[in-house]
C-alpha cells in the first residue's frame, strides 16, 4: 500500500485562516505586526526566500521590510541596522537572512538581534531557552516546528516511540531532538559517524532525515508502518528539487513528507506564528 | 573478569595540580582568582556542597566567598546580590547553589547571572552557545563534563560508538546528550517512556545513566565489554548512598563509574576549571 503523503498544502490554508483572524485581532487592539529580513548580498536562494515572504506577509495583512546591504557590507553596518530593528516598537520580528556573507562573523551579528524579536529562534538565548524546556518563552526555530507538525499530522501520540533523527546540525538536528525528546519520543541521533544506521532506521517509528545528502535514505533501510519526515533539500544538475530520502519510500512506508510541498512549505506559516508569539513575549506575556 | 573501576580520585589529584599550576600563573599576572557562592537557606545538601566548595578553593588558593541568605529571602534580595557580584571585577565565578526556596523563581534569578561568570553553565546564553557549538565561548556545566572525562579516561575515542544516556534532565541528560553528540557519538536518548529500555541498553557500547533512581539500569540490561558512568545519587534509607546502576554491575561490564567516587568527585574540579575559562572570556580571549 503506498503511503500517505504528509503534503503541506492542506495544512499551510488552515493556518493561512488562523494567521489572518490573529492579524485582525491585533489590529482591533492597535497593533500592526510587522516583520523585518535582514540581508546582505542579493545572490543566492535568500533572494527568492525573502520575496516570497514578503508575497505571503502582504497576502496575509502583515507589515513587511527589507533591509538589504551589499556583499561588501560591513559586520558594523549590518549589527547597526539590526540594533536599530531591535529598538523599533513597530517592529516585532526580526529574520536574518543566512548564510552571510564571509567577511561577516554570523554568530556576533546572531547574538546582537533581542530574542524576543528573534522569530527564527536563532539566538543564544532561545536556543538556551530551548534546552532548558522553557518553551513558553522562547522562540524556536522554525523547520524543527515545521518537521513535528508533519509527524503530528500523522500520528498525534509520539510519546515513548522510538525516533531516528538523520543529521546533528544546528538548524534542524539538533533542536528537533530537544524538541522531540521533551515530547517524550525515544531519540537516536545519527550523523556521518553512525556505524548501523540502516539498523538504526529500520527499527525506528519515525524517522526524520535532514543532512542535505540526496537519497541518503534508501528504500531497503524502511519498512511498512515508518512515519518518515524529510526535510533535506537538494538541487540535482537538472535544476530538480530532492529530499534526502531515496525515491520509491512512498511505495514501502506508511506516510512520508515529500519534497518538495513538505517540511519547507510549512516554514513561512510557523514563522507568522512565532511573529505573533514575539507580539506577546514583546507585551510582557509568554505565550 | 570484574570492571575496571572508574575513580575519580587518582584523576582528582591530577586536576588539583593543574589548577595549584593555574592559579600561580593568575597569580603572577595580579589576578586572584575569585569564586562567590550565593545561597538561600542553610539546609539540605547545598550546605554540605558549599563547605566543601570553600576547603577545596581554599586549599588550592583560590578565594572563596559565600553569599547566604535567609530561607524566606525576598527574590529581589538574591537577584540584587547577583547583580553586584557581577558588576565586582573581583569576582571570576559566580555559583547558585540549587534548588532555591520555593518564593523564588530560579529561572528569573539564574537568568540574571552574567554569562561569563557562570562557571555552572546555567544561564540560558551559556545553553543556547552549548545548543550551538561554540563550545570554545561556552561555560559548560559540570556534571556533564565529568561523565565525559570518566568515559574517556575508559576509551579516548567515542566517535561513531552507540551511547545510551538514560534520563533527560536540564542538569545532566540534555547537556550531555548534545555534548556526546559533538564527539560523534550516536546517541540514543531514553527515559520514563521508553519502551525498550533494556535492548536499548544492551547494545549500547557506553550506558550513561542519570536518572536519580536507585538500581534502574539492572545487572541483566548490561553486558560484557561495556562502559558504564552512573551519575545517578540516592540516599537509601540506611544513609547509604546509591547510583542508577544495580550492585553487581561491576562482575560484568568493562568499565564502571563508583557512587560514590565517580561523577560527583570530580564536579569541583570541573567548576574551578571553569572558573579559569571564566577569566579567560572576562579578559577577552575565548578558552
Amino acid at each position: 500500500m503506498p503511503a500517505r503523503m504528509l503534503e503541506s498544502k492542506p495544512m499551510v490554508a488552515k493556518f493561512k485562516e488562523e494567521i489572518r483572524n490573529e492579524v485582525e485581532k491585533l489590529k482591533e487592539k492597535g497593533i500592526e505586526p510587522r516583520l523585518a529580513t535582514v540581508m546582505a548580498g542579493w545572490d543566492g536562494p535568500s533572494k527568492a526566500y525573502a520575496l516570497s515572504k514578503e508575497k505571503t506577509c502582504k497576502s496575509l495583512g502583515i507589515n513587511f521590510s527589507l533591509n538589504l546591504f551589499e556583499e561588501d557590507a560591513t559586520e558594523e553596518k549590518v549589527t547597526d541596522a539590526i540594533r536599530t530593528l531591535n529598538k523599533d516598537s513597530d517592529v516585532h520580528g526580526i529574520m536574518l537572512e543566512l548564510p552571510l556573507p564571509k567577511n561577516i562573523n554570523a554568530h556576533r551579528v546572531i547574538s546582537t538581534i533581542n530574542p524576543k524579536k528573534d522569530v527564527d529562534g536563532i539566538t543564544p538565548v532561545n536556543r538556551g531557552l530551548l534546552l532548558m524546556g522553557k518553551l513558553d518563552e522562547a522562540l524556536l526555530p522554525v523547520t524543527p516546528l515545521s518537521c513535528i507538525t508533519l509527524i503530528e499530522s500523522a500520528d498525534p501520540d509520539i510519546a515513548g516511540k522510538n525516533l531516528a533523527i538523520i543529521g546533528r546540525g544546528e538548524t534542524v538536528g539538533l533542536p528537533l531532538t530537544i524538541l522531540l525528546i521533551k515530547k517524550h519520543a525515544t531519540v537516536t541521533i545519527c550523523h556521518s559517524k553512525t556505524k548501523n544506521l540502516a539498523g538504526i532506521v529500520k527499527n525506528s517509528d519515525i524517522v526524520v532525515a535532514a543532512t542535505g545528502q540526496a537519497g541518503l535514505i534508501k528504500v531497503d533501510m524502511l519498512r511498512e508502518g515508518q512515519i518518515v519526515v524529510d526535510a533535506g533539500i537538494s538541487v540535482l544538475p537538472d535544476g530538480k528539487l530532492v529530499g534526502d530520502v531515496e525515491a520509491g519510500a512512498a511505495d514501502v512506508v506508511s506516510h512520508l513528507s515529500p519534497v518538495p510541498g513538505g517540511v519547507g512549505s510549512l516554514t513561512v506559516m510557523l514563522l507568522l506564528k512565532n511573529l505573533f508569539k514575539a507580539i506577546g513575549l514583546q507585551n510582557g506575556s509568554a505565550a
